[in-house]
């Protein structure tokens, strides 16, 4: 067995085996440092081998064809850009004042979005991760009122056609994200109980305590809701009737304007059983769709092949939060925290984690660094120079900045508010990334970390090709940022450095000496 | 928090909260005995507590009332008897000489079960689970030809309802055994593939390599079975037709002859998703159906609420054979043991799990013992003074012996082969668990072992009962087996001793101060 990725309590090992029996049963010998043996086999340790098969581990018990998790294969280390379309970009004239500051009055639109294609191409996007569409009265749109219909502000279900259809033209792919944990008090369901109250046909589609439902400004709802407030009453999707509604939603729009998958809106609060019919339903009507959930936390319940492909990488963001902005932890524990998800997730979900810096519900990633641009580029190159699927949040490859409910604000379409150092270095990183296959198919063959320096080296291996990746994370060291760099070590001639390639071997070399690998 | 169980790899701990927030956050502090302090909260141990909401744990996230797990609660702790039926009871003349050998000519019914209600009843039997029952040309019928029709042998479908009538009136439920796995080369849909081959409209009902289907007496079968012979091909349950069928049987058999239960051979060779469809289409018929999925191994994730309520123990069965037969375990081991049972599956599922000595795919437990009496009474009190749902293997209670296939020999009806003293000890403690609820409801309050001597002691509370329960596993020891026995300490007068009361308090006692308990 070989050993591919470890954390701060585990090693994790695998191997591949192919067999030609109906039963394997199979134990683990495990050797310590110090060639003490020990024996671990039916969830047991034992100081001698067990000879009894059903003391041993047996296959069929985890090898069910049907639950194999497989994800859509175009997905994989594909890169998302993320917009809020209240904030992006509008077709009509827009308040240039109001442009740059907490939204109030927006006339943003999906027609504005298809206007600014040609910015995705030119980035190097392969997917648009949309926030909600469907009509609501806020500017967040996760309180939806109809979920067939395009917000009026927004447009039509023809501009979401014409852009997915462009979109696909340039090979882009597009997401929309599916609120199924609750919605408006207006729609159409809750206001019909508000109504006729015990005798709506509706009653069962939300958790109420008692009737009469009290919905009302001031006062605390009398049923359950997706926060404190009663603005966004929580669906009770245990009621096979409402949960069909929602799966009908989900595949209306992949059949009617062909989407390819959904972000589904706190996913975590809504049950596995849901997740696993939504899954089926939408793969019926395309098998290649994405679905990605959200949770902030550890995720891989969801993510064992019956629901979910990927998730929003939070623990992702947190790491690199606490590594590079914050420097609050090593090289070594960001290194761990990767090794955790490696380890733990099933190797097929990786190449689709949806590795987020910021997202409308944080603050942008330069915040986060307090401004410092270097710090954010450190973040982007782990971010684009990791496997997984980056997620750009809409102005963050211009350095846009902003915290709290400020992280929405519009888009830097002029260029007075773009910072073109920053687009530069998020096009190479991009351009990098594409380029050289080897960085994200590859296997990791070596790390080669120094703490009190903040850098991490890691050797990537893929089909003859030999790469080395140096992110130096610590600001205030010696030549940072430079040392984020790589190189083709087998042939020097087809050497791509992003700033200093040299410096980069040099680094990988003393590192590799001090750590006694060459 | 409160540690209620531990293994050899973990402690675990538990507590309640009841709250009235939308969203619980929370971390755990961890203080080891020198008082150093660390911190875990989002799946990260911190060295500082997490006081951002974001790093710390979720309630949401696990509570999602639709997926706890409910069990029937009429289960709880309840005795089950299994029953072999081609060797348990004949209601017509049966050859003497072949009785008590390895099964080959049997005249054996569902009459012969009838018949004998009245010996579950002395015993104390709350459960009957009978081994198929369908027309098979087999001894076991695991290879089932009609699953619409009690085998011939056995008798009728009139036969089954009448004995499940009876047996309700005595209080006592039936399962049977739900063979869903693979079929008889003979069953019709198998029958038909081979008739039909490429044509048949059965074809997707099991897996084949190719076309033709090769099913004959010593070639290797071209098709997915169970086992090394063709004699049980393996049924294709990722076909929704093929499912769904035997959906329709498990339901038919609860609605047409009111059995209150599944037993579901070979549990783990089958996908979580059709258990899923299978617990939801039985609850629907009858939410208080018991579903027992059979695993050899740890059985945890077919245990969380939406699959079974229960599986056979057979963790239980290896750690008493470990402990009591052979004695290569500690009772501190066989301790953990339970402990790592109680430490990882549901809280709900503890009162119902079948805790097994042997079953008709193991040798006898006297036989396990080698003949040991002594060590048969210990493990039938583990059994029975433990909680859980006792599973009792016909005849055991008579102390029948036999190994390999001859562990399916005939029932001991004739009194010549009944060891009435063990008869005596299987009722004795069947009473004793019965008279004094606070044996298997109650918490254990303290336990106290002594690996040199093979004791294990258990302090029970429950509703103002304490009671000590003494087991003293190790034979060749003064006064073994003696130390079995269990007193309640509040109030002297209330007592019951198994064998010797005073005894088994004094070594309590002993025990005690032994760990500076007292």
């Amino acid at each position: 067995m070989k050993k591919f990725a470890s954390d701060s309590v585990c090693d994790y090992y695998e191997t591949e085996i192919r067999m030609d029996v109906i039963c394997l049963r199979y134990y683990f010998e495990l050797v310590d440092t110090e060639g003490n043996t020990c024996y671990y086999g039916n969830y047991d340790f034992t100081s001698t081998a067990p000879t009894d098969p059903d003391r041993m581990f047996d296959c069929p018990q985890t090898l069910r064809e049907e639950e194999m998790l497989a994800v859509p294969e175009w997905a994989a280390n594909k890169i998302v850009y993320q917009i809020f379309p209240a904030r992006f970009a509008s077709s009509r004239p827009v308040d240039e004042s109001k442009w740059y500051q907490i939204p109030i009055d927006f006339r943003e639109d999906l027609q504005g979005i298809i206007d600014h294609l040609g910015h995705f191409k030119d980035l190097g996007v392969d997917v648009l991760y949309l926030t909600p569409i469907f009509e609501s009265p806020s500017t967040h749109k996760y309180d939806t009122v109809d979920y067939y219909k395009i917000d009026p502000g927004f447009g039509t279900e023809s501009d979401l056609k014409e852009l997915v259809q462009k979109a696909h033209a340039l090979g882009i792919k597009v997401i929309l994200d599916g609120v199924f944990n609750h919605t408006s008090p207006d729609f159409f369901a809750f206001r019909d109980i508000l109504e006729k109250q015990n005798r709506s046909a509706y009653r069962d589609w939300y958790y109420w305590e008692k009737m009469p439902l009290i919905c009302e400004q001031g006062k605390k709802p009398n049923y359950k809701t997706f926060g404190y407030h009663g603005g966004m009453p929580k669906l009770n999707l245990q009621n096979d009737v409402t949960a069909d509604y929602f799966i009908q939603v989900g595949r209306y729009w992949i059949e009617s304007c062909h989407i390819d998958g959904w972000r589904l809106d706190v996913g975590d609060k809504i049950s596995h059983m849901f997740w696993r019919k939504f899954r089926r339903e939408m793969k019926l009507v395309n098998p290649e769709a994405l679905i990605v959930g959200e949770i902030w936390h550890y995720a891989g319940d969801f993510l064992n092949g019956e629901e979910w492909d990927s998730v929003m990488n939070y623990p992702f963001y947190f790491s690199v939060r606490d590594f590079v902005a914050e420097e609050k932890i090593s090289a070594s524990k960001f290194w761990e925290n990767m090794g955790s998800l490696l380890g733990n997730l099933h190797t097929n979900v990786i190449p689709v984690l949806w590795n987020l810096l910021d997202s409308h519900d944080t603050d942008r990633i330069l915040s986060i660094c307090g401004g410092n641009k270097e710090k954010l580029k450190i973040a982007a190159a782990l971010q684009l120079l990791l496997p997984g699927m980056p997620v750009i949040y809409y102005g963050d490859e211009y350095g846009l900045t902003g915290a709290g409910a400020d992280c929405r604000r519009g888009m830097a379409w002029d260029a007075r508010y773009q910072d073109l150092d920053i687009y530069q270095w998020y096009c190479t990183l991009i351009r990098v990334r594409k380029q050289y296959r080897c960085i994200t198919e590859g296997t990791t063959s070596d790390v080669q970390i120094n703490d009190a320096e903040g850098i991490l080296c890691l050797t990537k291996e893929w089909r003859g090709e030999k790469m080395v990746v140096c992110f130096h994370a610590k600001t205030g060291q010696v030549n940072f940022p430079q040392f984020i760099g790589m190189k083709n070590v087998l042939t020097d001639t087809s050497f791509d450095g992003i700033v200093k390639d040299y410096e980069a071997v040099v680094l990988y070399q003393r590192l590799a000496q001090e750590n006694e690998f060459i």
